[in-house]
């Protein structure tokens, strides 16, 4: 087992049997356990719920540290506010942490709509929640918000996808398959069979590399945010931040998410018409890019948002690219805060 | 002998043996020869010299094919433009050319600098040239021509570096280095001992696909531009444009380039101090970035153009991204002709 997936580095958090849950692609996982991080109360009406989930290698942690809190739009004293981790992230169900067949390199694969089925499950069953105030994540997490949009028209009331695409794109199609060739290029990676994700240690510095050219922006490097995080090389960012953060993490994991990712594409739902699939979504919608993405660069969520009916487009401002997602630029999260606060003061548009 | 370096594919040229050369970083050429190609007519005041240096992967045909002929900026009917090979590209002094101990992998390292000395050999004592109306080139061209601007300022009369960089960034010298891992960490590449560039086939293939991922932009394939060019899915994108392009290049040619690239800096010029460095620019500059560009966004390009006397920001308006330099995009190519036209039209400077 790997350490750093403990409750002690991402709690608390409760690991809630949804039980025997069959996959999109094939496989089944039997039980699935989604690892869940709830804030606030749900009241009587269950009419106050928010959904985070998760993104790319993170947690419920760092959702919890940067975004939620009381005074916060996602306010811990008027929502009950459920952090679900995605599968495959390590907390809940996961290459690393499943036994048997499904082991490790042999992890079925996952999509985004399996996702948010067990989202949907864990919602109506274990809370009997009907009705959600507000769906919102950022990257991965957009994804699954989007999902959530299209494929529960009904039950979102409000959506607010920052920094990610509904329909992935070919570009970033092809920058996860470089991330992917990182780690599983490592002899070390031996198919999946390593011991320890030490044994991959190149394979994820590179994967760290990767994510450090695309993740943030050549504007914030320019201007030394590097340095103001402390670290006074490039060299001391990629190693001390960069391979810091994903060099614990189990390769299969990251390998999960990362076919996840690629394939997330809500015109799946209308036979490959992603205008259809957009036109479905109910939910009063704010789409909420990063000025210097590289992933998910404005042009293309916009392109989104105009197929998105109510929808309006909230750009955010900053110099930290995608990764302003971590909290590293406090301007950013103001800017994400402000407009999520003003998305849930909009009236809740009459559903199903 | 690898044949794509052929005359045939980048002919014609001439090599020119410009004698016992030393390098910056220790090691010597001897000799060092200089492949050059020539276009119009040198004037009997020998002052209608307009100077082209090559970039990263690049030879003097691309530069002839999309910058140079009858009526264009770069007028062979006006000017006697030269062409000049980097040395390591291939067709000048390259590793994959040069035999005996400096052959392949011992072939010494290469500064921009190295280059510019060489060609500034060439033009002063192979055709007399004492002062150049224009040097122009992009991306590593680009570095070459602010390379000349400070080294030599009493020899520029005009000076266009097109996306690229006086001083190479952290984060662009990070991209070269994952660059440089796709085709090193490849088990055919034995540590640059391999027989042909077939050997580093895998290698080479993430190579073009890092490049496709940061060469072109997000907004290029949003808008499907990968498909005017004559393929019908990034794959075919992929393997057809890309892999084809880098595929039968010398891997070790490539890694000459790269680490020369990584380490463009004409502040080396003035103990770091990048502003005293193009302070010393007397040349008429314009600096034209690409406006998608994602290895020399127009911010980091007009940072420097602030720094350089009586010079002027041109960026280029493109969805190609970087490699509009290949001449992708017709539109993005007449906006440089123009700019050049214009420039050209600048009364010269009046230097030492």
């Amino acid at each position: 087992m790997n350490s750093y997936y403990s409750a002690d580095n991402h709690g608390p958090f409760q690991l809630i049997d949804i039980g025997r849950f069959e996959l999109t692609e094939g496989g089944v996982l039997e039980p699935c356990h989604l690892a869940v991080a709830t804030h606030g109360q749900l009241n009587a009406a269950k009419d106050n719920a928010i959904l985070v989930p998760t993104w790319y290698s993170g947690t419920s942690k760092i959702m919890e540290q940067v975004y939620i809190g009381p005074g916060r739009a996602l306010d811990t004293t008027k929502y009950f506010i459920i952090v679900v981790n995605q599968i495959g992230n390590g907390l809940s169900t996961s290459p690393h942490n499943t036994g048997g067949a499904l082991s490790g390199p042999n992890f079925p694969k996952v999509r985004i709509g399996d996702d948010v089925r067990a989202q949907h499950r864990l919602l109506t069953e274990h809370y009997g929640i009907r009705r959600l105030a507000l769906v919102t994540g950022g990257s991965m997490g957009a994804q699954q918000t989007y999902e959530w949009a299209v494929r529960f028209p009904d039950m979102v009331e409000r959506a607010a996808p920052i920094a990610g695409t509904a329909c992935n794109t070919e570009h970033d199609f092809l920058f996860t398959e470089t991330l992917v060739e990182a780690i599983t290029t490592d002899p070390g990676f031996q198919k999946g069979s390593y011991r320890t994700p030490a044994d991959v240690a190149a394979g994820l510095k590179r994967h760290a590399k990767l994510w450090t050219v695309m993740g943030w922006s050549t504007e914030f490097f320019r201007c030394g945010r590097h340095r103001v995080l402390g670290f006074d090389s490039m060299q001391a960012f990629v190693d001390g931040f960069m391979t810091g953060y994903f060099g614990p993490m189990d390769p299969n994991n990251l390998l999960c998410m990362a076919w996840k990712w690629q394939r997330g594409d809500v015109s799946l739902h209308a036979d490959g018409d992603k205008a259809a699939a957009l036109g479905r979504i109910r939910a009063k919608t704010f789409v909420m890019p990063i000025r210097t993405d590289m992933f998910f660069p404005p042009s293309d969520c916009q392109a989104e948002q105009q197929l998105i009916p109510g929808s309006e487009f909230r750009p955010i401002e900053s110099l930290d690219g995608h990764l302003a997602l971590f909290g590293t630029d406090a301007e950013a999260i103001a800017q994400i805060d402000a407009h999520l606060k003003d998305l849930l003061a909009q009236p809740a548009p009459v559903l199903g």
